[in-house]
């Protein structure tokens, strides 16, 4: 269906006409100039993050319902990144031509899978049109007592350094999903050669055999379910499936642990943990031999030749937790799960170092993603 | 200067290195993963607007400071709807390869210009690349106590319909900009046909003569002052620097008067009244010889042959505030400058009607701007 035949309202009204406010802070939602929230007794954290098609996402490999789901978790996230609870969030698109009703609809299932996963209400946005390209600008809205808050400036010498689960796992997933496009372009541009040859000639019965070969190739892809891909499903899971780590915040509040400093995993460790000491004025020390790698992740980094500790470091869209805590809650943190102490803050004129597995020291550098470059 | 030379947090600092937060209630602004914001004693308003290149803006006739003016005003306007106080605000952009750092100094210098004049902490955001051409989304923040907040659905039979300021005027403007941006054009095509004839005869003077006739042209049509402009200031002003009308809810207030329903107009009169209508469950009555119009505003539609109650009604981006209130305050609202009485709220089963000057019924239709057809 033309979202045209919808109109704004129309879409908007069709997209959230069933969504049910679910926390208590939710006074009013979708249908008038503002939304309204109730705060009386805890800070409000706010956080948004901007999605665009050709820069973010590549829809030739991640359909509209994962990228739903992950443009909600991404901004989840930061939430749980302040040790905060989300609760609501506004959600703005803008659509080319080429996207439909049903299209939209896909969104807002991932969009509302991942809302309801961590309860959070969908209370706004705007959709409208682009010239090219699908836009997609979300901000999310979460609660913390002010004394929960983690900040990422309160990191100390001494203070150990923690990462949830692994690292450079969704970066070898789009090295993945690159490599199969690529595989995918020179097959579909050796099929297109092949039908204008077979066109050329006249032969019909090889034309129709050409041309089912083609669309076999492309529902393949779509549903990213090529025979290449089987042993590194992880690896694509990481990649098109985020998930905001607010289970581990859970377990270090059931542990009674408050970390001095905090940040989700976006752009890649090293860029992060440089955020971390530069706003906490410190240094830091972290091991080669602790960086939690999945075995997935190492064996592609040595099919495609490159060094898994590199891709740990500096490969984006993990979204796990970095923090900090007091080095007296050594033994509290080994008590959890999917928890790895990867080193410890130091004084700042100790620098940033990486020390490697035969004992060298290499200065961190952030080589995250950057979307400016 | 290149934006890739500073990165996403470079260009980020230098925007907004010197901005201060003003409001008590933001506890913690950029340079975390949320902002935190304390809200003990008032509901907190949260809107969200997307700007995008092409469909909502054209950098031909809209330099990036005004634009980013009118980006910040028409979030503030969607808080001043609510009858809240406008607080904090985040700021995404996305930026194809063509945007300088001058060019984000100017944007944000109109965003803080508006900012400023409405006391509006900028507390966030996201900067990061697009594909093609420039899109912009705002969260605006505010507050206002729960007893104050003035929704769409609250009008009653009997109600007075008011709006603030004039009608039309913005959607004149975009006419006349449009208008003149086709001259440009067709000069521009003129003069090129030109160029290429002489330097196809090699007539180095006559080449040098146009040139320069070329660049004048630029210059004279970039800074928005051609002879063709005199006498229609106003509509310019109005397309270009939109405002907010903080003042009229401040005058309101002062005069003890509170508003059954209300909503800003940036659709059209008939759109966002019918809105009120929809949502309120009533009928309303307004008359064509009441819709406050503009000298210049009529004199541009009789120019270009449109019927000027039509602007009036459809034409957007006016920011204006349309609001019902009970029939009581009738002497209170005749006491308030730029406050205009264009009709009143009937019961449902009247429909939606506009009288004409020689007192035919219309009924209204929602023929506003849809950004989706």
């Amino acid at each position: 269906m033309e979202i045209a035949s919808l109109g704004e309202f129309g879409l908007i009204e069709h997209l959230t006409k069933d969504i049910k406010p679910q926390n208590a802070s939710t006074c009013y939602s979708i249908g008038d100039d503002c939304a309204v929230l109730h705060y009386p007794d805890k800070e409000v954290l706010v956080t948004t993050d901007m999605l665009m098609e050709g820069v973010h996402f590549d829809l030739t490999y991640i359909d509209l319902k994962h990228l739903g789901y992950k443009a909600a978790m991404v901004n989840i996230s930061d939430i749980f990144a302040m040790n905060g609870t989300p609760r609501q969030m506004t959600v703005s698109l803008a659509l080319s031509k080429r996207f439909t009703v049903e299209d939209m609809e896909l969104f807002y299932e991932g969009l509302r899978l991942a809302c309801q996963k961590w309860k959070v209400d969908i209370i706004g946005g705007d959709t409208t049109s682009s010239y090219t390209g699908l836009a997609i600008s979300i901000t999310c809205i979460g609660e913390a007592r002010s004394e929960d808050i983690v900040y990422r400036n309160g990191a100390h010498d001494t203070d150990l350094i923690c990462v949830s689960g692994d690292l450079g796992a969704a970066y070898m997933g789009l090295q993945l999903l690159e490599r199969e496009k690529r595989v995918y372009y020179s097959q579909v541009d050796e099929l297109q050669k092949k039908i204008a040859e077979a066109r050329k000639a006249g032969d019909s019965e090889k034309l129709s055999n050409l041309n089912s070969q083609f669309s076999n190739l492309n529902s393949q892809f779509s549903t990213i379910a090529t025979p290449d891909f089987s042993g590194k499903e992880y690896l694509l899971q990481r990649q098109l499936q985020t998930e905001a780590r607010g289970d581990i915040v859970e377990k270090l509040r059931q542990a009674g642990i408050h970390p001095t400093a905090m940040i989700d995993i976006s752009d890649g460790l090293s860029s992060e943990l440089l955020h971390i000491c530069k706003q906490s004025k410190t240094g830091c020390r972290i091991y080669e031999k602790e960086l939690p790698i999945d075995y997935q992740t190492a064996v592609m980094a040595e099919e495609l030749n490159m060094n898994v500790t590199t891709c740990a470091l500096n490969g984006g869209e993990d979204y796990e937790l970095l923090f900090t805590v007091p080095i007296g809650d050594l033994e509290k943190i080994k008590e959890i799960d999917d928890i790895h102490l990867i080193g410890h803050i130091t004084e700042e004129r100790f620098g940033h170092l990486l020390v490697t597995r035969d004992s060298h020291e290499f200065e961190l550098k952030a080589q995250g993603w950057n979307p400016l470059k």
